[in-house]
């Protein structure tokens, strides 16, 4: 299994996060991101939208880390991080979308456009990420909800977590969401967790 | 079961094209847009983030178009529109993270720019709509790939279809996408397909 990966991507640390909590071997593919290598013709073949991660599994190609997740959740994981009920499943895949869609355009645009420019505005990224972290906030401020989904760890929980827990480096503090670092803190300690540039122990 | 709804919502015809095609009674609860009716406290109680659609069956209520088709699906479909094996759920799920992003951020928003406002950049958006009507035209041209996904009707289409469908209304001409429109029209010819305003049969 090989993961085609950028070191400073949030989406390809969800992955790489994830297969150190299976616990499973993969060959890391470092793509050369300044050097433009994912827009390059044999990237495009792997993913014609020429974003990172990838994961190759034999003939499967799969591209976007919600996608990736998924999965790995489902070929090696078992029914823990990724339910097979329709009322589990309906619940994560609506915080898979809140990764892809609301995280995504809120703290995660803030931190890319603060880090690398790209055109991206700041100030309106920010601004996006307030109604998304106040709803989290207010969800893990319920006693039932340890973590964001069924009240145990899933695959909600790691696609969430890197643009959340990067947020300070979009120039978005997360000081006055106590609930937000309390479930930060608790993925940091689950086993074989890894770090990243900006996200440690 | 109902559905907090709104007519002009692609994100709601979504949900109410699926529940047609699986043919399933629910209750239509119209949310007043302009009233603001989505930002009450009432409706806040219900999804937090102000957003429609949100389904109620029993106890559950979820948020989020792509989960809602995900929990039907699983309830009411069985493996046709969403399979239960790792490459399948992993390919099916891509589409689901394409259409909350890069259809969210393209084509849908330089529709909503473009009929509301709401200060969106609608040539910026317009702009992003490019590189996945390229993908998705360059996919559906393979004649493996009559469907989205695994060459049959899956949710994967059903969460693309409408914002590719309203794209006209945003400014963005279909007229080069031939095999966007096959697509489109297969669809269309689905048992218990039905219309919504911009998307006639």
């Amino acid at each position: 299994m090989k993961l085609y990966d950028l070191e400073l991507s949030g989406n390809c640390y969800k992955v790489r996060l994830f297969l150190s909590l299976l616990d499973i071997d993969y060959e890391l593919v470092p793509v050369d991101f300044m050097g433009k290598q994912h827009k390059s013709p044999e990237f495009l073949k792997l993913n014609p939208l020429g974003q990172i991660p990838v994961l190759e599994d034999g003939d499967l190609v799969l591209r976007d880390s919600q996608a990736i997740l998924v999965y790995l959740a489902k070929k090696y994981g078992g029914e823990d991080w990724f339910p097979t009920d329709a009322v589990g499943i309906g619940i994560v895949t609506q915080w898979l979308s809140t990764a892809a869609n609301e995280i995504a355009r809120g703290p995660a645009d803030a931190r890319v456009g603060t880090k690398f420019g790209f055109g991206i505005d700041v100030i309106a990224a920010q601004k996006k990420a307030e109604p998304i972290l106040n709803l989290i906030e207010q969800h893990l401020s319920q006693t039932e909800n340890q973590w964001l989904a069924l009240n145990r760890p899933t695959i909600a929980d790691i696609a969430c977590f890197p643009y959340i827990a990067l947020a300070p480096e979009g120039g978005i503090s997360l000081e006055n969401y106590p609930a937000i670092n309390k479930w930060c803190n608790q993925i940091k300690k689950l086993p074989n967790f890894i770090e990243m540039p900006g996200i440690s122990k």
